[in-house]
């Protein structure tokens, strides 16, 4: 179990807040965080509810933080068993990765008794609901100990209470706490049974003794308050084993298609694992009416919002693995289009532009001013909402790779034609067309590399818009093959006579004499700095390096590179020799202050044979949420928590770089480049609804499969097998 | 003559500088700044040479200030006459602005001794290189005193030195210094020829006798420096006393044409008058070589560039008054339009982009970084340069605007019909064709309200393009017309068939339901705050309230009101209603932080009856350089110096305001809306070459002329007379 175990052996207050994000566990409803059972508010303890927003007053809206169904602190007359008391002697939190489980045990000096307190917990894949706890206390001498637990409303939330509690009852040993949110009275409820004891109780155990007790909460809200006392009831009276047996069992499930086996690099193996751990921790399974927020379930940083990483960073991971996922995020995707039109209309185009910041309804949550200058304290006008347009473009690429991916159209007739034709038609909208260049230019753009605000023709963007096109014919062509009836009716109602002239004359930048692809317009002609050089002119070390006045903003410091970007997701479309000059041009100038960035350079990397340069930025990634080296202010804004995208782009650095998946509409090839020290690497992908079991092992690669259908192509090393 | 004179009489160090640009003289040659002769660099002295631009190293580029001819010091003993040593008793200085005459007269307490020291100066109107110099001293009591005086090396320059002294002679009495400048190695040679003294005089005076003598200094660079020994030599032997007449007509002559005589308001007539002089000392009468800079000849501040305001504030006064000057500003344009050209081809466009800063090779002197963060002391990127795209129209306003003013079509052959072509071409070339608005916008642009960067379909620049295509087709219909083979080889040489296509697609915002024109895309969604409150957001004095993160981007609040100066420009196209409306709705959110708004909220203010608030900003306007109340600093950029544009202001105020004369092609129309002060108004203009005397007295408007041309289209309140 040693790679499926993440594990402190001692209490650091220091780690207090990154572990919270390192220890959390998720079912996908609901995320809680790394935090002990006695702690509160005071040590961001955060019952994150997927999809479920509140607005407080003027401050922005955000993701909401149930209270917290697990708290339990022990004291011994006037102590109170916390590590922050002081008096720890031994100290241990694990998580187990495998199977979403969070234990503790922390022996604290009590006069002269060592009394030690051992809990687990888990939110129930099986059940989504349920939020479960086993909770036990020893001592080495006789001692009497009073046990308080109950459901907290002191926990974590940056922009006040969101919660009205309209009643709370007990009804046959179940606690049950009714509340509604503030701004759309939405109704969370949840129920508390403690098998073993009551919310206080004072027990005297015996040396060598423990007191054990158990504890089942469920927590609903929305339109699952209705059945769910009933839901409840019929799951509570199960025992802490079975129901983490159930929980186990669908875990289990999960890492038969997830899990990828790396031999001889434990390090690598269990940053890998713990990537895939934390994409299906917070996957949502069973609902198209959410998203994957940007910090995942870890809090309300950046809104709870998802953003365009999910379709860039954490699809191929979905639609490689679990269809189930994938279908959801881009149902969600088609759910808002409304929201999309509006916001198009809103800045004054047709079409739908994707909020930069999604919320349960997809209306944008990003403000023009979300960053505050630090040498003002004043709101900073940025330009991710209003021109960070090639969000929408990656929706189109998330609904069309999926399809690619799955061999599975049935999302094309379920409103994902509408969704790539009203992302395009937004573009037309917002195009140029340059007579005298006889071409359409996008301009005022910010790209991923969001220091470089308002530029004209970003390779990334324009690429994005390129193949957004090309993906719609595609589509359009699937639908009229397979279903001429949807056809005839979607051109009826549908005016797409604009399309081809812009997608013959839609300019994309291309390599110039060196092979370089300016990332837009003007790139070349900026400052020529190094990174080095650039952080000397720091004066304030959070500093916002982009926006009007940044420091990087007139410079060619990149925050991510865009060019580097694009070729890794055209990967198949662009040739070593590009590849390889572009990376080898942009990687000085970039700062990785995005956690997007390693990946797509981990990634490029690999494929130009640059093997221990795609190790270290894959390591990068996928460690950034064990190290937390990541950057924690954004000016003054605090934006920690867990990195989806990063453990999304650690997965496809293992199987786009490193086993060298890549794939045209209709083959999959793979070509191996295993780091050194990896002796092997196995992973299953489901490939147009086929499940390939994955072996490379040296130079030799198996592909299996259990069924045996035939047509499909797939190739290693170019030759088909 | 008092309201010809400008008077100091008492000597106040605070104003010392102010005082230099207060009592400045010239002669469009050169600009002798209005300190005394016993100042040097510390006072900033300059003799400011018109045309002529060096570089200092990485400095930025400047006019260069010559050596100080003028240049006298007396002492007694250890005692030098100097009110910076303290002891003066009285003191007086007068400029007249009827004859460019600069006179001093300074009692200095010496001991138990008076001692008065008296000084009359001026560069000659007549022989342009000529700078003339008439020093008396004398005292109450019987005293020794030591006269100095020389070719100051010590004068003011904001980049440092710019010459290098290659030879220093003397020749048949004359003081002969040959320099050249540092980067391109331009001669500049003076020549110092006193009557009455040496460059080191010891005189004793008799009690109320005085010692007096003369000097004539010649000054000429570039290729005048050939001829020059001949040249001066011809004049240094006339008597002070001639020269000074000599000058004194050529003045007078001016006035002819140029005044505005104002009865029953003192205090107007002596401004009208001083901003009139202030043209007319800086204006090229012998050379095409070079623009009038934004602060005139008064010093190096905004590196002795023109800017647009020549053509848009300057160019009416001239065109109206000088044929001579308008023909060589407009050949000055003509003469730079290669560099325009390659300007256009620099930032990615076709035709011609006139420079923002234009020296005498019309390349741009602007960079992207002009002003200082007070926060971070960094220079801070702005977008004057590449996207105040406005500048090419303004030329071809000003060129046609001439035409039309002056029924002088000439220019149009010699270069004239390619500067429009050009410009609008750089204009196609620079718009964004939106199919499906069907119409042409212009994006990214920084109007005269400098404060909103990059804002698309700016209404005075748009409007601006507009008539430049419309002139242009005039200017073509008009060559055609009166020169078929030039008409004809003009077309087969340049392709215009883009031409109708981009006029009439052109969008042009227009006025709303309220009649309110919205300066550009999206300003109306900004943050509506007054200047009040906007002002209680300074944290730092100086702060630069556009760019990135100023104050006024993200808010409504103007530097000066873009639709206003277009309805000022544009007044025979809008309505009373339209200009009433914006002028109401524009006006509190203005700051008038550029010396260029007031007179356009004056015009305007006049034509809609307003004439309470067009006198208070036509006041403000006319008084700016006797005041001084201007902006000092521009971040952490010192900016103070004449201003012209303001001075050319106040003469449209008066003209177009007051008088209420418009135009349109064909005919000239006077509708007076005078002050209330204002007994009556006589001024000249020529119109189509014809001289029209008009007079405004109460009701009564008599237009003479001096010609018996019938053709003549001139109305009075819209009367045929």
């Amino acid at each position: 179990m040693l790679n499926w175990k993440i594990e402190d052996t001692k209490f650091d207050i220091d780690n207090v807040d990154l572990n919270g994000s390192r220890y959390l566990i998720g079912n996908g409803y609901m995320g809680y965080r790394g935090t002990l059972e006695e702690y509160n508010a005071k040590q961001l303890v955060a019952l994150n509810m997927a999809g479920l927003f509140d607005r407080n007053g003027d401050s922005w809206r955000e993701s909401v933080n149930a209270p917290n169904p697990f708290y339990t602190v022990c004291n011994v007359g006037d102590e109170i068993l916390n590590p922050f008391n002081g008096n720890v002697i031994a100290h241990n939190q694990t998580l187990n990765i495998r199977h979403g489980l969070h234990s503790r045990r922390t022996e604290f000096k009590v006069g002269k008794a060592i009394v030690t307190v051992i809990a687990e917990r888990f939110l129930s894949m099986k059940d989504e609901n349920l939020a479960v706890l086993k909770f036990t206390v020893c001592s080495d001498r006789k001692i009497t100990i009073n046990v308080n637990t109950k459901v907290d409303l002191n926990v974590w939330s940056i922009n006040g209470n969101h919660f009205n509690v309209e009643e709370t009852t007990r009804n046959d040993d179940i606690n049950i706490i009714k509340m509604s949110t503030g701004e759309l009275s939405i109704p969370l409820w949840i129920y508390e049974k403690i098998v073993g004891a009551d919310n206080e109780t004072t027990v005297t155990i015996a040396p060598e003794k423990s007191f054990t007790f158990t504890k089942i909460c469920g927590v609903y809200w929305g339109e699952k308050c209705d059945d769910s006392y009933i839901n409840f009831a019929s799951l509570c009276d199960k025992t802490y084993e079975t129901l983490k047996s159930e929980h186990i069992a669908v875990w289990d499930n999960i890492w038969e298609n997830s899990d990828i086996e790396i031999d001889g690099d434990e390090e690598a193996q269990k940053a890998m694992r713990y990537s895939i751990y934390h994409l299906c921790s917070i996957a949502p399974r069973n609902t198209e009416k959410c998203g994957i927020p940007a910090r995942g379930l870890s809090g309300q940083v950046y809104k709870g919002a998802a953003f365009w990483d999910t379709e860039m960073f954490m699809m191929p991971f979905f639609s490689f693995t679990d269809r189930n996922v994938a279908q959801n995020l881009i149902k969600y995707r088609i759910n808002t289009l409304d929201a999309a039109k509006r916001k198009a209309k809103e800045f004054g185009y047709e079409g739908a532009f994707y909020a930069w910041e999604s919320q349960e309804t997809g209306d944008d949550a990003c403000t023009l001013f979300n960053v505050t200058d630090v040498f003002t304290n004043r709101p900073m006008r940025t330009y991710f909402k209003d021109r960070q347009i090639h969000v929408s473009a990656d929706m189109i690429y998330g609904l069309w790779n999926y399809c690619t991916v799955s061999g599975d159209y049935s999302v094309l007739k379920k409103g994902g034609l509408d969704l790539m034709l009203q992302g395009l038609l937004f573009y037309y909208s917002y195009a140029s067309f340059k007579p005298l260049k006889d071409r359409f230019e996008i301009h005022q753009v910010v790209g991923p590399d969001e220091y470089h605000e308002r530029v004209d023709n970003n390779a990334f963007t324009n690429k994005m818009i390129s193949y957004s096109a090309d993906a719609f014919i595609k589509a359009l062509n699937y639908i009229k093959e397979n279903d001429y009836e949807y056809y005839e009716k979607f051109i009826e109602n549908n005016d797409i006579s604009w399309l081809n002239n812009f997608v013959n004359k839609l300019y994309v930048p291309v390599p110039d004499e060196n092979g370089i692809i300016e990332q837009f317009d003007g790139y070349l002609q900026l400052e020529d700095i190094g990174l080095d050089e650039l952080k000397k002119r720091i004066l304030i070390e959070n500093e916002y390096l982009g926006g009007g006045n940044g420091l990087a903003t007139t410079t060619r410091i990149l925050k991510q590179a865009d060019v580097v970007m694009m070729l890794n997701v055209f990967r198949a479309q662009y040739n070593t020799e590009i590849k390889k000059a572009n990376w080898e041009f942009y990687e000085p100038y970039t700062e990785h202050g995005s956690s997007l960035s390693a990946c797509a350079y981990a990634i490029v990397a690999a494929e130009i044979g640059m093997t221990e340069w795609a190790y270290k930025y894959f390591m990068k990634t996928a460690t950034i949420d064990l190290t937390g080296n990541t950057k924690q202010y954004l000016g003054s804004l605090y934006i920690g928590g867990t990195h989806p995208a990063a453990n999304g782009g650690a997965w496809n650095t293992a199987i786009f770089g490193f086993a060298g998946v890549s794939y045209t509409d209709e083959c999959l090839n793979i070509t191996p480049r295993l780091p050194k020290k990896w002796n092997s690497m196995k992973f299953n992908l489901l490939w147009k609804g086929v499940k390939l079991m994955v072996e490379i092992k040296g130079n030799s690669t198996t592909v299996k499969t259990d069924s045996d259908i035939t047509s499909l192509n797939v190739t290693v090393n170019g030759k088909r097998i």
